[in-house]
């Protein structure tokens, strides 16, 4: 079984997500975390930045589960395969792996790429013969292939073969228009595995293990598509994480792998990684600047919520009868059961990852776990702030509080339009620092930017580590169930040093405020582990 | 067929919905207009507010092509069934159909309900027959279904039987727990056609004929779940508008309907019907106050988004090749998304859509274009700006071009974090509006929250309008390959106003500058707008 993931490229489609080269380095560390086979990374030579992250991500990346793969296009109609300087950035990014993609519709070949039904299995053979003599593992995605089957089924099944004979691992049919439902997959995927067994010569089981699955979600059954055709003896099948991707999107990984691996009882992930899935698709969302889905199948926090009531005791007698898995199992809980323990464990094991021991001082656990849930009422999300967390649970162990490196008087920020069109943003601060009060004003192009220029100011005396603290990102949302700009607003702030980086959250109404609260975590956790270190 | 929605009933239980009585009443009529079978309204003697919705429906609602159902329970273990309240109640609701719950989990029966195996299949019998004898339609909802078949399908079956034979119109096998996928809805379905055929005497095919479908979306499979039954030879299924439910919510009856319809040939609506799609969906979302979903299957705003580019032209000659479905079908449209990759082509198709014709004066078309991507290189993003692209592509028509409401000449925004923790924002705004100099000042409960509320008193008197419009989504991106908080920033403000919402653009690396720009826009769009309508 091959999971493939393709949220960086595919999944990136959907409108507005936009990932910077550090966001799309922490989506691959969180997706092998959750153990898939691989990662598909963005299409080099296409797209600046994708070439920029695979030139990192050589360095930067260490995975342990999944194989890193770059995407790419078959080689332009009448050009050398070696000539063809998308197919040059393609083996410049040094994957292991590469996909390609290319037209398996007659229709596209003819009318987009206005070339032959010839010259189009041509590039397809030329261009995975050539990756495959380059020692690259190949795939090839079939674009339009059910679409294209029931207007040419010889013409389709016939890339897929040539792809095949040329030394691909895989075919992938994909459902680009997203139009398919289950049993039209079944019924397909039955007919490629005769043909292609004819084509190659071997029986229809090894033919159809050598087909992959690639659905998008316009009727609303990627993910029921998926496991149909993974049910029909396709072994290799493209998800994306919450299914993000263009129009209503791909498959989503998250109810695909938990629908094969706990429905079926196909081992699709590692022991061990199935548990990450919440942790895994909040991550992501929370990187990608989307909401995470409160409804959203196995991880919505609505996933296992019932209206408590009449049925709530016999829930609690027999929560089995209640839920169609046991959504520990997934990560998540069953919201009118989010008992104290629930929310304990959980607490524990986050602060041992971080190096905080809470296991062994049960009241300051249950400080820790009150205090969590409370901001988490008010709209904090800890998911991706790890060093706020640790702020906040060291806060509550005597012996393992790190000292607060300053207290706040005031701070007072101006940001004026003038009459000749000039912004600039001013900002005063008030602070104590080491029993000295010092006050300082910067400017700034912005009003959180002239906040942070005048707290390192105040700061820089006492702290000269300061000057190496970079600000890498900083991400604001709002929150929703409140209205426009009267909406509370919660801002996290990534920080680099050397080698490390960091991510803290604030949350206020005014959005200066909360960048105010994860800008004074990051410089505090910042001083303290560089003091520490 | 039958076409049996539970919005109002199965749908209400989504967490945050909560229907007034007149909200009931305009979310059946919309299901009338859509052209559904049957609605199921609520559940009369349980919740207070149903009984009035009953008893004011009888009045107020003139259904042309839905029958009306009202939802209850078999009668009390132990209870003569007319001694029944609730059941009283159900009949008071004088529908001319009605739908009970019993258990059919043998499991469930035994230490939910805490009665026989034999007492649950009397009530269901008699409470059945009493409905039937009082001239009622009888539908029976069999609770748990699938994992009580799959525990002890004799008993499971046997409480389908049980209604059929008393005179139930059909048995409708509940996927409460929602952990079913399509093969084994197809496997179950097949089996109980069997076993009924025996039990009630009848061919297979006229024991099919007599089961309903609902199914719950914990797997993401209920639109395919559904579908699947309905191939397998189910006639009757049961949905909500938009998948609205407990948990991860219901099949949605869009995407099961436009499957069923457009994909599968099943003539489900009525003539004429379908075509409201987009409408009902929108309005019924409206109604319930949740956002539509934007990526939902058949009647997202994205559900046909194309990213333009190099593909523009390609789609413009060949629609066909692109869609799943031609959009118009269901009542949405093809979109194409202005991105980093726009040429002409799908500058001048964008424009159209918005009804500005761009195609007769080519050197506008230009203008537009090179403006466009000059923006997008400075981190300008029209994907989602509609309003902010219409704006821009007026300004560059002479004869098109929106008047600006307002000129600014300066604007001051000052946060304070005080010594007692207070935290304040004011603004003021000094504008010229028709001539007159105006000065305003507002305080907010953040900077953007405060330039907008100064700028509203600016322009009361000139637009009374603007009280109508309220900011509803406020988003901000921070740009990549800038820093921390000196990057770039994006900002999406969306307004609505009596039934139309607009999204505006502003990007500047000062936030509350980029935030002016698109609540600028926002206001000049409305006012415009307004006033031409």
């Amino acid at each position: 079984m091959q999971v493939y993931d393709t949220t960086l490229r595919d999944g990136a489609q959907r409108e507005a997500i936009s990932y910077s080269v550090v966001d799309k380095l922490a989506v691959a560390r969180l997706l092998d975390e959750f153990g898939v086979g691989f990662i598909e990374g963005g299409w080099p030579g296409a797209m600046p930045k994708d070439t920029e992250f695979f030139r990192r991500a050589r360095t930067e990346l260490d995975l342990k589960h999944a194989v890193f793969v770059a995407f790419g296009s078959t080689r332009k109609a009448g050009v050398r395969v070696q000539d063809d300087p998308q197919v040059r950035a393609l083996l410049e990014a040094e994957t292991p792996a590469v996909t390609l993609v290319a037209k398996s519709d007659l229709r596209h070949v003819e009318r987009a790429l206005r070339t032959t039904a010839e010259e189009n299995l041509a590039m397809v053979r030329d261009t995975v013969a050539y990756f495959v003599s380059e020692g690259r593992r190949v795939f090839l995605d079939c674009e339009h292939f059910f679409d294209g089957y029931r207007f040419d089924p010889d013409y389709t099944a016939g890339v897929a073969a040539a792809a095949l004979e040329a030394g691909a691992e895989a075919a992938v049919m994909c459902d680009t228009n997203g139009g398919m439902l289950p049993s039209l997959i079944t019924r397909t995927v039955g007919e490629v595995r005769e043909r292609l067994a004819v084509a190659l010569g071997v029986t229809p089981e090894e033919a159809v293990a050598r087909l992959g699955i690639h659905c998008q979600n316009d009727t609303s059954c990627a993910v029921a598509n998926t496991v149909a055709a993974v049910e029909a003896g396709v072994p290799h099948f493209q998800c994306t994480a919450n299914g993000y991707g263009e129009r209503p999107g791909n498959a989503d990984l998250f109810a695909v792998v938990g629908n094969l691996q706990l429905k079926l009882g196909m081992p699709v992930l590692p022991d061990g990684c199935i548990e990450q899935m919440v942790r895994v698709s909040h991550s992501i969302a929370e990187i990608a600047n989307i909401a995470p889905d409160t409804h959203q199948a196995y991880v919505g926090s609505s996933a296992f919520a019932h209206k408590a009531g009449l049925h709530a005791s016999a829930i609690k007698v027999d929560p089995v009868l209640y839920n169609h898995i046991d959504p520990v199992v997934v990560g998540n809980d069953m919201r009118i059961l989010v008992t104290e323990m629930a929310g304990r464990a959980s607490i524990e094991l986050k602060a041992r990852e971080l190096g905080v021991d809470l296991a062994g001082h049960p009241e300051a656990l249950t400080r820790v776990t009150n205090r969590v849930k409370e901001l988490e009422a008010r709209g904090w999300s800890f998911e991706a702030a790890d060093a706020s967390f640790e702020l906040l649970a060291r806060a509550e162990l005597a012996e393992g509080a790190l000292p607060r490196p300053f207290a706040l008087e005031s701070y007072r920020v101006i940001v004026e339009h003038r009459e000749d069109g000039a912004v600039v943003s001013e900002a005063t601060v008030k602070v104590r620092v080491r029993g000295e009060r010092v006050i300082a004003t910067a400017e700034g192009n912005g009003p959180v930017n002239a906040l942070d220029e005048a707290l390192r100011v105040a700061l820089a005396r006492h702290y000269p580590e300061l000057a190496r603290f970079e600000l890498a990102d900083y991400k604001v949302r709002i929150l929703e169930g409140s209205h426009g700009t009267g909406a509370i607003t919660r801002v996290l702030v990534e920080t680099r040093s050397t080698g490390e980086d960091w991510t803290t959250v604030g949350v206020h109404e005014n959005v200066v405020e909360a960048s105010w609260q994860a800008l004074v975590d990051a410089l505090s956790y910042g001083i303290a582990h560089q003091v520490r270190v």
